[in-house]
C-alpha cells in the first residue's frame, strides 16, 4: 500500500475497486469464470517457490513470537497443501454455475411477467485467521459465483497472503477476469478489518471465517449484513426406544471422528430409561478413546467418577470443548431433551437416535437447528457432504442462509420485470 | 411494565418469554393461526371503542406537541381505519400457510435422506414509527408465518398500540395461540429499541418499518442480523429508441401515481437522442401535474428555467424526495445511464423504456437492484403488485430476500437429516 495512504483510505480504495467492476464479474460467462479458476489451479502449482518462500517469511515470524505449533500447523504451506489448494480450484471449475437460473416466475393480470434470477450477491469481505488456503478457496467461490472479494486475513499469514493473491490476481486477469475483483487488505493492522465492516456503500455481505472470537467480534461492529458462521455446540440425544448399537457408534463418530470442528457433538443427552444400559459402555468406549467425561449426578451415580470422569459444572452445558471433552446429561423426558437443546445449542447441528417416529418427527420439528440428524451423526454438516460441492462455511443465523453454504448461497436474486406499457392504478 | 424493573430488564423479560412459546408458534396447525387472525379481524370491530378512546390520547397529546397534520394522520384511527386493519388479518388468514413446505430433497450415495424444509424466523423484532396500522399488520404476518414478534412503535402512537396489541392477545389466546406470542415493548423510551437490537439470544431478526433515519439508526446499532427496507432513489430511463407516449406514461405514473412512497421515481434519465422531442413534453405533464423539475444543464437548454424549473446541484442525484419534485438528467448512453444508476440509486427499483432488445437486456442484467423493469413503471415494487398476497417490506440488501416481502420471506429452512446409523468416514 502507498505509504502516503492511510489504512482507512486503502481499505475504501480497494473496496470501491472491487465495487466499480463488480457488475462486469456478474456478467462473466461461465466459461472465463472456469478458465480463471483453472488459471489460478496452475499458477499455483508453477508459482510454488515464490508461495513458499513468502510463507515461510511467516513461519519464521510466527517462531520468533512464539505462536503456539498448532497455530504454526495452521499457518505452514507446503508442496502437498499447495497441490490440495490447487486441486480444489478445479473442483470448483467444474462445479455448475449458480448465476442467471430463473428460480422462479409467473404473469400478473395486468401482463406483467415478473422472472426471480439468480445473480451473485455483489462484493463480499471475508475476515479470517491465519490461514492461507482460506485466501484461495474464498477467492474462487466468490469468483465462481460470480461475486468480487476483499480478503482481510489474520496478520500472521500477510506475506503469504500477499504472495497468494499477487498469483490469483495474474492468473483470473489472464482469462479475461478483472484482477480487481479480488483485493487484499495487506496490512496487519486490525483498524483495516474495522473499516471493511462498515463500508455498506461497497460491501455487500460479511462473512467472517474462524473461531467464536472472531465471529461475535464481526458481528458486534459490523453495519454491512453479516453471515454468522461456525459455533457449534451440538448434541446428541439417546432416546428411550434406542437402538443402542447405532446410538454407540453416532455418539463415538459425532465426538471422536474429528473434535476439532464445529460439527462434533459436545453434549450427550441420554433418557432415563436407557441411562444404566447405555452409559457404562459408550462411557468405556469414550474413555478408551481418551474422552474426559463431564456428567451430570446420575450420570456419575452410574460411571463411576475418576480422574477422566467428573462432574459437570453449569458452564459445561454452554462449552463448545472443541477437544476430546464431552459432557453428559441424564435427561427424563424427550421434552426434556428438546428444551436442554434449545436452551444450550448454538442452532448448529443436532442428532436424535430412537426407533420411534414419533420422538423422531418431533425432535426435527422442535428443535431449533440448522440441521436436525436422526439416527446419523452431526459430522455430516458440511457442504460436501451434503452434495453441495463446495462449502464457504456453515450458516448458524436465519437470514438468507442456513447450515452448509455452497455457491448457490453466494448468491441472491433480483426481480426482472417486463411490460409493455404498463402503469399502477 | 411493573415500576420497578429497568427498561432493559422490562425488554429482555418480553423477549425471552416470546422465545420460550417459539417452538409451540412454529409447530401450530394451520387452522388454529388461522382462526387466530380470524378472531383479531372480529376483535378489532368489537372492541373499536376501547380501541378509538385509547387512540384519542394518542392524538391529543400529540397536538398538545403541536406535531404536524401529517404525523397526526398516520397516527390517526377511525372506524372506517379499524375496518381496513380488520379486513387485512381476514385477507392475510386467507393466504397460503408457507410453513411446512419441503423446498427440496435428496438421497445422498451413503443413503441419508436430506430434506430441506421451509420453518418459521423464530423470533422478529419490528421497530417502526407512529402508525398503528403496523402493530397489527405486523403481527398478523408474522403469526401466520409461525413466527412471534416483539413489537417496538413509535412513542406518539403508545396508548394506541397498548389497547391494539390487548385485543390482539386476547383474540389469538381464544384460538390457542399462546398470547406471549405478540410482545409490545410499552414505553415511550428509545433505550428499548436499542436494548433490543441487541438480543441476539432471543431474538432472530430485525425487520425496521419506517423511514430512512429510522432504517439507517437500526443497521448502525443492532448485533441482531437485520433486513434493510425501504429507502428507494429510483430512477426510470429512457432511450433512444424509446415508444415516447409510452415513456410519458411510465415516467408520469412512476413519479405522480403516488410520490411519498419508496417505489415513486425521484430521476428521470433521457438518451440524449431523444431528448429534445421528449423534455418538452414531459416537462410541461409534469409542471402541470405541480411537479418541480431540477434539471442538468442539457436538460435546462432545452426546458426553459422558470420557478419550477431549476438547476439541479450534485445531491439531487442522491436525493429521495417523496414529493412532487424530479431530477433530469441527459445521458449520452445506454452505459452512462447504467453507471449513474449503479452509483446514486439504492438498489430498490429501475426502469428502462426502450424498443431495442439488447438495451432491455443489458438493463436488466448490469442495473443493481431489487427490481428492474423494462417499460411499465417502477410503482410495481409491491407485495400485492408482485401477487405475494401480503408485504411487511421492501428489501433493498441482498441477503435473505430482495425486493417486496411477503410470508415466505418471513420464514428460513433446517435441514432434516434422515439416516439408519450412518457415521463420518
Amino acid at each position: 500500500m502507498p505509504s502516503n495512504m492511510s489504512v482507512e483510505q486503502m481499505v475504501e480504495e480497494k473496496a470501491r475497486q472491487a465495487k466499480a467492476v463488480s457488475q462486469i464479474v456478474a456478467n462473466l460467462p461461465t466459461d472465463v469464470k472456469n478458465k480463471a479458476l483453472l488459471n489460478i489451479a496452475q499458477a499455483l502449482i508453477d508459482r510454488r517457490e515464490y508461495i513458499l518462500s513468502s510463507n515461510s517469511e511467516d513461519i519464521e515470524a510466527a517462531r520468533k513470537k512464539k505462536l503456539s505449533e498448532a497455530l504454526i500447523d495452521r499457518l505452514l504451506l507446503n508442496e502437498a497443501r499447495i497441490e490440495a489448494m490447487s486441486e480444489s480450484m478445479r473442483q470448483v471449475a467444474a462445479l455448475p454455475d449458480p448465476v442467471g437460473e430463473i428460480i422462479e416466475g409467473w404473469k400478473r393480470p395486468n401482463g406483467l411477467v415478473i422472472q426471480k434470477v439468480r445473480v451473485p450477491l455483489g462484493v463480499i469481505g471475508i475476515i479470517y485467521e491465519a490461514r492461507p488456503n482460506v485466501t484461495v478457496d474464498s477467492a474462487g467461490l466468490c469468483l465462481k459465483a460470480g461475486n468480487c472479494v476483499v480478503l482481510k486475513g489474520g496478520s500472521e499469514a500477510l506475506q503469504s497472503n500477499i504472495a497468494l493473491t499477487h498469483v490469483i490476481k495474474q492468473a483470473i486477469a489472464d482469462a479475461g477476469v478483472p484482477p480487481e475483483a479480488v483485493q487484499l487488505l495487506d496490512t496487519p493492522e486490525r483498524a483495516a478489518a474495522q473499516h471493511l465492516m462498515r463500508l455498506n456503500q461497497y460491501i455487500d455481505v460479511l462473512i467472517p471465517r474462524g473461531g467464536a472470537g472472531l465471529i461475535r467480534y464481526v458481528m458486534e461492529n459490523a453495519t454491512v449484513p453479516v453471515i454468522e458462521t461456525g459455533v457449534g455446540n451440538c448434541h446428541v440425544y439417546v432416546d428411550a426406544s434406542a437402538d443402542l448399537d447405532m446410538a454407540e457408534e453416532i455418539v463415538f463418530n459425532a465426538k471422536c471422528q474429528r473434535p476439532s470442528v464445529c460439527n462434533a457433538a459436545e453434549t450427550l443427552l441420554v433418557h432415563k430409561d436407557v441411562a444404566e444400559a447405555f452409559l457404562p459402555r459408550i462411557a468405556k468406549r469414550l474413555l478408551d478413546a481418551g474422552v474426559e467425561i463431564r456428567g451430570c449426578p446420575e450420570t456419575l451415580r452410574i460411571v463411576p467418577p475418576c480422574e477422566k470422569v467428573v462432574p459437570a459444572k453449569d458452564e459445561d452445558w454452554d462449552t463448545e470443548y472443541l477437544d476430546l471433552i464431552i459432557a453428559v446429561k441424564v435427561v427424563n423426558s424427550l421434552d426434556e431433551a428438546i428444551e436442554h437443546i434449545n436452551r444450550h445449542g448454538t442452532k448448529h447441528s443436532e442428532a436424535i437416535v430412537t426407533r420411534d417416529l414419533k420422538s423422531a418427527q418431533r425432535f426435527c420439528a422442535e428443535v431449533d437447528a440448522a440441521a436436525v440428524y436422526v439416527n446419523t451423526s452431526t459430522r455430516f454438516t458440511d457442504g460436501f457432504e451434503f452434495g453441495l460441492g463446495a462449502e464457504i462455511g456453515i450458516s448458524t443465523q436465519k437470514l438468507h442462509a442456513r447450515g452448509p453454504m455452497g455457491l448457490k448461497e453466494l448468491t441472491t436474486y433480483k426481480y426482472v420485470v417486463y411490460g409493455d406499457g404498463q402503469v399502477r392504478k
